[in-house]
């Protein structure tokens, strides 16, 4: 009896580690970005049934698992336990130190409203550099003014 | 008697309403990002004496606070009360539905390590589109690989 | 020397008060609705320089205060506080007994995405009950559809 | 041994996935509100003997669980680990920004008291839109006035 | 200028001190009970205007004291600091040790619901006793049952 | 193997349901009143030897579960977890919001100490009212005067 | 004006200071022990008239200062902030690492109830020891058994 | 498996009520004082060879878990759930009344420096007192001076 | 099934009491640093393929188990519930008492940036001194300037 | 009247900007370590009467002010607000990633007990390196045996 999305999870995740799968090679199969599959796998989107479909044959999941697969879940509730962890813990780290900044500028170019988190995407890519690759993150949001009524 | 970055920040805010700088202008007279400035500005980074001179002028504000525009300050920990602004939270939502994916695709690039959010940088923009104009942020930080000995 | 926005907040409280003025006339003499306009003078909304203006002179605002009114807030932070307040936490407890209905019976209408809290409207009404009257609550936000690339 | 309520949501929630129930579908069963009944089902609620008999039917419950379903419920609990859930999220941010303006303008209305969250309802509708459907909330309660002795 | 109403109890415990007056006599001015009266003082009830000139002139408060006295409060908010006081702690440990059987007991006698907190009345008094004089504290709430529709 | 209280706690909750009991029932064979009872089967006291084999035989416990009974608990820590239930947190607003006035009203009557929350008991009755019958809750604890050395 | 008791409590430390006086020497003049009488002082006791005179002399106090002495206190707020400071930690930390043996052998010595912190005293010694001296803390407090009822 | 003390612990205590030992009778067999007996058994010590064959004689433990008995265990963690037990919370509560007090008169005594936790005994006894037994605890820890370099 | 790697630790923690092995004879094993080795079981780091494969056959863990400890954990999570343990709480204390000061000093040394955590090594020594051994901790990482863009 | 020492240490933060001041002159005034002299200065440590003068002549304090610095403070406090600053919380990373394996390598060469942070000391320096120079922090303790009585 699966009663939670996070049961299916700690499926993926461990059947992810005992078949050396990689998240490119799913997104390949699924034919959506490494970004939203990696999410959707880790319990974060609903997939549709044929996007369900690829990823529990790529896992071996169960027809149970398969259906949790296509239901809304319970989203951003993961990441928390992991806020120590230093890579995640940078991310919130940069909101710390820039995130008035990213208001101010935000505002200044767009008036009061804010970036969705929803009708958004991301982008992580290695941008090579002679002193040493980086990570770059592009993030894009539909900008959202607020209603005046 | 000034004791501490906040109140220069203080001053900068109410100088920046009372005169209606922007911070593009402010970036400007600077000589770097608005991204960087607007930090600087905020109490998260460091001004060179020349860097301070300028943003002192522009704001108006006592060779004092000139002075405590140079002092590292204490960074970060503005944003805590502001944590419930909207367009701050979305930034937080982003980490807390995307932040896992985030840490295993990088991990997946680049093994194990961080992305720098010292050696970093920040690019906020408009990004036109028919269907709504999008803010596009752009993060780059150089990975930092464990150090195994 | 006005530093935030919360500053303004409470001269507008002390000024109501004073002067005896109430919500709705506020919000006539504006031209917007008494939710909007009322969120809006507690520092949660940006005015328009006439909105402001008028509010201004409603509450007798300096100018700088004036100017305040005008620049985007830092929104969500005041009601903190406030959670134990008893009116504000039947809101919340609202949500702690109906959260995973509403969001099981949206997602069940809608698919995957969530109601916006930035393009939303707020109207509250009396609504005459034999019975004793009722507080009556209408939001209404448009549904955005989670992105998938 | 069924030791809590929370137990019973969970079979519940397993149940739906496997059966592809819908909550409407449930409601129309029970013969009361989309809304009662899918607060009443994930253990917010507490059922009468018809209404649990209906529920343990269509989710194929044992008799102990459908006679925990008649229990009074500890209501309340479950949304908080889903406190970052992006839809639930949107709605304590409503009360985040509108919270001191909702309580500003009831008092306004109907003096010192509060909305019932007990002597209330809920109703969640479509509102078509042709710049895109609207989630419609519309919640009423009961204004109970603070007693005076 | 006042902008909140602890302000104003800040003004009432200084001249409480002052002026040695007991709570006792602030409630036979006033012609309620001592309950409402020193909780309505303390700033979680709205006065009349009447209760408020008497309670003005008791302590000497000056008109915009008097005004504030009249304008409902945000409640609730001032004992979580002094949450750690020992004779207020032994209030939330009875709540603590006893709160669950509170719960099963009342529900056992009345079905789902709740007792008010807002309907509701206090009573206070000593209760002489051989072994020890005995603190009697007295709550009616009336009954609210959850609404089903 | 029982390692601790709350594991017979829900033994006797599972045990309950499935028997149909009520607390008054088991207080009656207990011979102590029904808010000790409850309180002592949901782990709040310690049972005599009688007591407890009373309590073990309506619930049909072990010897081992019975044993446990006679343990003296770790209290207050279950209701925790249930701070959100509506019903258990009005007498948790009830502090909040009369706190202050009842620590001020019973310092004005006693001086300084508290009322005892060991020595202490409680009494829940319905209380008839044409308006609506009432919650009736009697507390009384031993006042205990701070010790001057 | 002085609207609560942590007010004087400053400026007996203040005055202790810029006098150089000891708690010693404070509790010889009172004729009280120095744990109650520092512990008075620092706002945690109500002391009488004549205490309180005593105290408002040797630390050069106005009327209203004394005055407030003799106010039954909120207590145990201040040690919250300095909770981090070292020395006020180990005694929090000895009631972690020891806090379940007491609770067992205090309830194998005198049964179910508690130690009161109420009628409770307090002695810090020096114990002279070759190795290094000790600091002694003896607490006694009345045994108070829980009432069965 | 066990894979930590806690399991151990679980284990002690649940042999201690199913057998009937008293703590006295475990710290006579150890040969210890009943209070660092206790805390070893609760996991809060590490025990000899010698100590951990009695301890798991006397409670019947298998040989890995009087192999997890000499472990150096991680100490403090069980208190923090127990932290509203009201016996253990009267312990916090003398240091929340009396924390500044301890502070300030240690440091008058000795200087600046702390009450050592570790090299630290505890006493426990009754004191028979015609008003009422007392609990007396005595707490001596070695006093450690700051370096200063 | 292993679907964390927390879950690996507890079979290395209840293998290395059973097999008696000590982290130095693993380092030795692994060929690493014994500080580096200890984090990396306690699931801290990631390791080589060859470095699992050592670990595995010391510890006797299964293929699964094995494949594991070559995965980037989600790093800094377990130390949180052990915050509490005397020893790691020293070295909490060390950063609040010392933390500022560090601060200030790598400032005046180095200008603006952080220590790296990452491009970070840590030795642990016992530092021999007649007045009582001295534990002797040295941690060097990398200095990164802030960016300036 | 200065009645914390909280407001020395902003009065010695204001000077030290104002003046130019470095902490190693400061620390070469006094005559001890760079390390244990900011400390004291940002109200960690307890000075001399001579320690306090030279300190009071550089800044330019007061009498009050110089009295103060002698005083044993309330340490730790300060660090908390400053959690997020990202070169402080390097430092507490590195316990999240370490803690437990430096608990367990102490344990391991010393027994049970902790590494005092009391007769503690430290020292920071440049480490020169080719590949960017490193931060070097020494910690040193005294290891404190756990007593057994």
């Amino acid at each position: 009896m699966i009663s939670n999305r996070t049961q299916v999870t700690e499926m993926i995740r461990a059947a992810k580690v005992a078949k050396g799968l990689t998240w490119k090679a799913v997104a390949d199969a699924v034919g959506n970005s490494k970004e939203w599959t990696t999410a959707a796998c880790l319990g974060q989107m609903a997939m549709t049934k044929e996007q369900a479909a690829t990823v529990g044959e790529l896992f071996g999941l169960s027809d149970e698992a398969v259906a949790w697969l296509q239901i809304v879940p319970y989203k951003g509730g993961e990441s928390d336990t992991q806020h120590k962890d230093p890579l995640i813990y940078r991310l919130y780290e940069a909101v710390h130190v820039y995130g008035c900044a990213m208001k101010e500028l935000i505002h200044e170019e767009f008036g009061d409203g804010i970036m969705s988190a929803i009708d958004f995407d991301l982008d992580i890519q290695r941008q090579e550099d002679p002193k040493g690759d980086r990570v770059k993150i592009l993030m894009t949001g539909k900008f959202l003014p607020y209603k005046v009524y």
